[in-house]
């Protein structure tokens, strides 16, 4: 088989998982983005479509351009060009991880079709550049669990150390994305440069118990860990009826949750897929009557991270 | 068998793990205190001797004491009193958990001389009101690995919730006593309120990565992860040649450590008795040098926690 074209399956993602804010992400099963790579006769990169978002094509101004050219730059032998058609399926501005989908995916994607030639940490490298472009930070909690799969854990990014965390069997996602615009550079800016060590102490001592509770497959200690004291109680002002949402879904079953990346969408995560059924029910009937916009999405976790089929053609 | 008498080893505990400040302690194999309780037909708490260290007999002036008398207050119906006897050889003021070791070794003693009463979160609570004596400060995060064992992670204090961490098989710890006096209210007042988010972010991101490298067993994500940005450049101030013991010690095959709980004593983790020795002799060497008494102990890492044999009289 002739290896000239790649469909790249590319997950939504979490950051900022509740107490893990800038260190924690996981990746879910949908919504996923598609990206199809060809290699071309003509140099270059030619972004040839973009289905259901609002995108320029021109690759300098595209997440998928940027990552491609950080790509190519390091292999200057290629000789080929490269054509990308985008199917957007994870709406820009969401919080759960849209660029990162293109991004990695782009990475993934490109870096199979030019014959494997990266490692992993690697392909997050080239991502966060997309990142950079997109949001102005270089961050690596959306592109390393949409690569990874599962959990993942930014322990230190000079060097970039990241860490594959387990993943309960049985844990599912939650996700309501209000259609609101909050972009991450205002939702970073509301956050305060010291925080209180006391605060901080709750913080890590959440974290640990997070990553515990999860290699445990221990679901009340997941519940008890999903505590953010530092960043959730500010950025919760941008979204609309957040605290209500929060103890509902919690009454409903939920195990915890908190603001998807810099929001606006809000996760929440349970023990089953009837029980995150019920907590997509219970945000739809909050929602319902806000008069705004939302879409929710239930998923597993994605253990895999991205998925491709090469295309015959 | 008649169980009419005790006799406790409680073992050292180093508190504040590297990263895990306030909350990750870890008990050792040795030193190890020895506690004899038995039941008197005498009411009320006497302390018949304490060999090892001068601290006062007096009941109410005493760890031990502080912690039968809280135990006995919630069981109002006990009709005899309880003799002591304290074999101290975890020097107060080490800071390897000598306070923690009394505690601990006391509630879990009279606890199982009355009949088996308490939850081993109850024991910890029981045990804390001894470091509140001690320190002025209930904490848990060397009470707790004593009575619990190996890892233990202070997830929040109220309520009290703590987790019990997995530990590699062949985790050593080597530990170094300056003979010198740092008053943990001193280490505490040298701590600044407030934080870099900067840096409480790097702190969580090693607390993470250091619970899921004891989770994996593997030791080289535990040495990247014993880093503290936040307690350990203060505090090391207050000991000779922290840095350049540090530095050796790993130049040495230590993977890594920091100091014991609010210091004097610095310790080193590394995998397998021989390195923990070879780290015992790096810690010599430098310490010889220096004029000041020190002793140094190696002891794996303490999985059981306090330990007890019945004494037939």
């Amino acid at each position: 088989m002739q290896k000239n074209a790649i469909k790249i399956f590319s997950p939504a993602t979490i950051a900022n998982v509740s107490c893990g804010f800038d260190v924690i992400g996981m990746a879910l099963e949908r919504p996923v983005d598609e990206i199809i790579l060809r290699k071309s006769s003509h140099s270059g990169i030619r972004i040839l479509n973009i289905h259901g978002a609002r995108l320029s094509t021109r690759p300098d101004k595209n997440v998928v351009g940027v990552v491609l050219y950080t790509m190519l730059n390091q292999l200057p032998n290629i000789k080929y060009g490269l054509e990308v058609e985008i199917f957007k399926n994870i709406q820009p501005g969401s919080g759960i991880g849209s660029s990162a989908a293109s991004a990695a995916g782009a990475a993934v994607g490109a870096n199979l079709l030019l014959g494997d030639r990266f490692t992993t940490t690697e392909l997050v490298k080239i991502a966060m550049e997309g990142e950079r472009f997109a949001s102005g930070i270089a961050h690596a909690d959306n592109v390393a669990p949409a690569i990874m799969g599962g959990f993942t854990l930014v322990r230190s990014y000079h060097p970039l150390d990241l860490v594959e965390l387990h993943v309960p069997k049985n844990l599912w996602a939650t996700v309501l994305h209000p259609k609101i615009e909050i972009k991450t550079s205002e939702a970073r800016e509301i956050l305060k440069k010291k925080v209180l060590m006391s605060d901080a102490i709750k913080q890590w001592g959440n974290v640990g118990a997070l990553i515990a509770g999860l290699y445990q497959e221990n679901y009340e200690l997941i519940s008890r860990s999903l505590e953010d004291v530092i960043v959730e109680p500010v950025r919760s002002i941008l979204i609309p009826s957040f605290y209500k949402l929060k103890m509902e879904c919690k009454k409903a079953g939920a195990l915890g949750g908190s603001i998807s990346g810099s929001g606006p969408s809000v996760f929440m995560l349970s023990c089953g897929k009837a029980k995150a059924q019920y907590v997509a029910k219970c945000m739809d009937e909050i929602y319902a009557k806000l008069g705004i916009d939302y879409t929710i999405y239930v998923s597993p976790i994605n253990s895999q991270g991205i998925q491709w089929e090469w295309i015959t053609e």
